[in-house]
């Protein structure tokens, strides 16, 4: 570390406390704008000559007595007449600053042998993009005396953001006459993408409707079987859903033609809204391109409009929610993953009127945990907040509607239609997928008639853009009305996700534990899991994709597999024994490594059994209490009980659709 | 004006020059954050006891002599003990100031007899929201000794932004007990589009497909004609895209069951991204959920990765790509709507060597207009820029292949298939939809292989969506493919276009002038456009939408007609009649009226005819030339001559698909 920034920190009471983020945040550039005289040419006069781009550490540098001081050093050190360099000079310190900082590049060089502490893992940066908004200037703010990038040193061609910034200390003015080298730069960003491992080579997969769920490759007569779509019923090959599209599709045509406001706007919109609003037992629901643009569209509005507004977001919040926060630009506090006591911490700190916005998913797609929603909606109540539930991965999966993991707490009021009251009903906003167990495509909000109407009236990505094809529409409203009617499909469903786990973990493989019907297998190395996912797809016809950055942080790679009622024995059987070979071969972590290696384990992995990982379905739910009671006092192990309750079921037990 | 502001005003030069964008963008609020407690403690001893809510203007103010002494003043009068209300009282200046600047709502003042002018048109803000970006703080930057919006004084309920600010010299602490009135605030927001006349009613129209361009409301029996949808072409219900997508619905189900890297990419993609690249002659193409995704994922990604990147941007440029530049957070500049030496000008004062984008349109879907492509690929090309074009209203409607306008200019190249230093060929990126022409839904970008692989691996809009259905994309590709290889629907389409122009100028409807598909007739008012809009569907059942705010300015309200293929003598005769019957009915200026009223007239229109809108599609690329020669010697008014040439058509001379 640089010695101004050690003499910095011990002094700055700011350094030492600010966290990673914030000093991220603060060693992002920042252009004084032509709207700022008075402040820029205050700061201009202490840091830039140029009025160009500082980074915002620098801003605060430039006001800080010992900052100030320490860069009055450097400057010299470098060299006095060369101003434009000490703002490069203080950059390298912001640069090195937050690359002590950066978690991810501090993982990244972790050896694989070494297991990354879940420390590390907490702060592990995902979805990264520039924290900044876009500011409208006048071109004049620029003349080519004071060229506003001092740093860019390359006399032929400038590629990019590194090179950038790492020119520091060089001459300034040689390379202004280049013109700026575009495809480098483009070259320059997928050769970090090769170099950290986090480029993505796609599989070509072609689910096949009658033949679920097996898929071809690129060839028709290249088979394999799919393990890790989000089509978690089938319903994208239920024969209901396709008969409604057929029909539609003649009747309506191809596309709806406009955007909802000018000639998109149709009986199907109605209806499919309609649908979801009472499968949710809500006011109102309003349709999105998809669940992305629903959550980003929901929360940039609601955020940007309520005054002074403050979004608190769950630490592991799916990529769209966090652009809609970026988006929305008011304050976002993250709170620690499904930790209620750190979120109760941080609404208690906010002053009770200010509006608050509390965002939070019902089951997590990457690690499969289950977010405490009914203390989240009494945090809400007691602190004045409204909560913002994604039930993306839930809807169609859980509650005797498949409303999702809302509806599924209060099991027995809704399926006595009785849902006044209930945690769904205490829930503000829920959004959730058309895309997933409804096997269609397309996202949606539900909530209040007000709240819906707003948002209908005041965002730009539900109103400036086509809505879905009449056939989409039709075709997702026959998935969740076919749900509403039948419980056999996701019971199933949970059958086979039991067997999985259970048969994973009678082999000592890494499942990541949680309550839901994901089945996340612990790699944690990008290189080894795309390798695991190609073995599996080459030696043994099972697509399996890798997950890796920025999906999930790096370190936390993994294999994520989906049971569908579609993955009978046969398949299941096949895939167990795939990936034990596998894990032999590429010498991957078991369960009993995790616990040997990190102390009380990693991501749950290697850890003491726990209480929250127990099904949500519960054995009663899915009605096998009687026969797992039986089949437990008949047999001493426990592993194998789901896979024996299912071959019960093949001679004509039922459970499943009980 | 507040005394403080009008002295202000006199001395400050800041306040002088500012421009009302500046001073709304100033006026915002902006949150002292934790991350900056040098700056921000220097800014309470001046101005805040609480580092709360400031905007951006007292923080400014806090630093200058000449305001900082006006705010003590003032804080004398109020009582100086309670600071807080100093803030509100400086707040309340700076309301003042951007209420004073605000166009849209002057425009709103305008009374309906009096045209509004050009200059404040100019002005006119289109899909606002908040400028600034989301930050992280921590939560204690709050605490209850020190509310952070001292203004709010409302002992029950706190309903919303204007009341916020209003009660600025209120007494402080009381309302803080209170929670937000959340409901309130929704119902307040949907008060003030009521009260503008820009809230919308949706129309329910089910487009048929086996009686294009015919639609049933409601009711199946209410039948109506459709003349503003943007399936220009026909292709929502073209037996060629229908049938594809009957057989990709059996093949391969209804969605395609998760992202594009996880089981979402299928050979369907594979064919649609490269049968987009070769429509545009480029080297790759990427799909998205739609070409409002595509603008701000690409846009969004482009301008925060290239280091100290500027995005140069079309004053009339869609919501998408607004939003996208400002997702993006870098630097915008606006420039005149089709003004290249505005656009010059701009960017010869950046220096060379920073990254430039130029988004900008083809056809600009409200006004028709056609961006200048040729002389911006040369500007780019002088001062080092990458051009961005959005086709998105011009893909399958221009060009031998129905690549767009880019095409449409080197007509003769393409159609020899030499697409090798065309203009085409120069953008750089290349943005389009499959929901307008091509009848489906979603939208793409095509460029460079380098360029698509980086946004395919960085663009979050990208990465975190599920992918199109597989019969979406194998049938918009087959509709790409059918207006490759046929061009008489967008001829045919051109001509209706050409025969309704001319009957509403024979009427003297104001049509927006332009040498486009789109027809505009200006109203210049929300109410009465509405009120012709439902006049039109419930006395002569024709469906046009009226077009409000913010999709256009407010006072440049219209009506917004799109002739296709379909829209054959009988509708179109129909349509004339009942649009200058409702003029009449409503008292609606006509064409001699603005010509009259304004000086010059107002969108073109009362203005002398110019030569850049005559129609792109030239006589002789639509194989008229010979024959409109002929009519024109023989009958004397040029009015009636596309109806007549359209008759001849009808009587076996085929003229269009020529």
């Amino acid at each position: 570390m640089d010695a101004v920034l050690r003499q910095s920190k011990a002094v700055c009471p700011f350094l030492k406390k600010a966290s990673p983020a914030t000093l991220r945040a603060l060693s992002t550039a920042s252009h004084s704008s032509a709207a700022a005289p008075e402040a820029s040419s205050a700061l201009i006069a202490t840091s830039s000559p140029c009025g160009g781009a500082l980074s915002k550490l620098q801003l605060l540098a430039g006001r800080c007595p010992v900052m100030s001081k320490a860069m009055a050093v450097q400057a010299t050190r470098i060299g006095s007449s060369r101003v434009a360099n000490v703002n490069m000079g203080y950059r390298g310190v912001a640069a090195s600053l937050s690359a002590s900082f950066s978690t991810s590049a501090a993982a990244r060089t972790c050896p694989r042998a070494s297991a990354p502490t879940p420390a590390a893992m907490r702060t592990a940066r995902l979805h990264t993009s520039r924290s900044r908004d876009a500011r409208a200037v006048d071109g004049h703010v620029y003349n080519d005396k004071a060229p506003i990038h001092a740093g860019v040193p390359k006399t032929a061609k400038v590629t990019g953001g590194q090179n950038f910034d790492s020119g520091v200390a060089a001459a300034a003015p040689v390379g202004m006459q280049a013109k700026f080298d575009y495809e480098g730069f483009y070259q320059t960003e997928l050769d970090k993408k090769h170099k950290d491992k986090s480029y993505r080579y796609f599989n070509n997969i072609n689910r096949l409707a009658k033949d679920f769920p097996r898929a071809h490759m690129a060839e028709k007569e290249d088979r394999v079987t799919v393990w890790c779509a989000n089509d978690y019923l089938g319903m994208g090959s239920n024969p209901r859903v396709l008969r409604t599209m057929h029909e539609t599709l003649d009747e309506y045509g191809a596309g709806a033609g406009g955007t909802r406001n000018i000639s998109g706007h149709n009986r199907h919109a109605v209806h499919l809204e309609e649908t979801v609003a009472r499968l949710h037992a809500k006011e109102a629901a309003l349709v999105f391109s998809s669940c992305y643009v629903a959550n980003d569209a929901t929360l940039a509005t609601l955020g940007s409009k309520m005054p002074g507004c403050v979004i608190l977001s769950d630490s592991l919040n799916h990529a769209s929610m966090i652009q809609g926060i970026r988006h929305s630009g008011t304050q976002k506090i993250v709170f620690r993953h499904n930790d209620v006591a750190d979120l109760e911490a941080k609404l208690a700190a906010l002053p009770l009127h200010v509006p608050k916005i509390i965002a939070f998913e019902s089951v997590y797609s990457m690690c499969g945990s289950i977010g405490p929603i009914e203390a989240i909606c009494d945090l809400a109540e007691k602190y004045g907040a409204i909560t913002f539930l994604d039930e993306v991965h839930a809807v169609g999966m859980y509650g005797p509607s498949g409303a999702g993991v809302a509806e599924h707490l209060d099991f027995e009021a809704h399926r006595q239609g009785r849902p006044r009251g209930t945690i769904m009903d205490r829930i503000d906003i829920i959004t959730g997928t058309l895309g997933k167990a409804y096997g269609c495509v397309g996202g949606y909000i539900a909530g209040s008639t007000q709240l819906v109407d707003m948002i209908r009236s005041l965002a730009p990505g539900f109103i400036f853009t086509t809505s879905l094809p009449p056939a989409t529409m039709a075709g997702a409203r026959t998935a969740i009305e076919y749900q509403m009617g039948y419980a056999g499909d996701r019971r199933l469903q949970q059958l086979h996700t039991r067997a999985v786990k259970e048969s994973l973990a009678a082999l000592d493989i890494p499942v990541i534990p949680n309550p839901s019907h994901i089945v996340p297998i612990l790699v944690g190395d990008a290189e080894v899991a795309k390798q695991a996912s190609d073995m599996l797809l080459r030696d043994h016809q099972i697509y399996v994709q890798s997950i890796n950055y920025p999906t999930v942080p790096v370190g936390q790679e993994r294999l994520r597999i989906t049971p569908t009622p579609g993955h009978v024995k046969e398949f299941r059987d096949r895939l167990v024994l795939a990936v034990d070979s596998i894990w032999n071969e590429l010498g991957i972590r078991r369960t009993s490594d995790w616990a040997r290696q990190v102390p009380g384990g990693f991501l749950g992995v290697g850890a003491p059994p726990a209480a929250e990982n127990n099904p949500l379905w519960t054995d009663e739910q899915l009605g096998i209490a009687q026969a797992v009671q039986e089949l437990k006092q008949q047999q001493q192990k426990p592993n194998g009980l789901v896979e024996t309750l299912l071959a019960q079921e093949q001679q004509g037990h039922a459970i499943a659709s009980a």
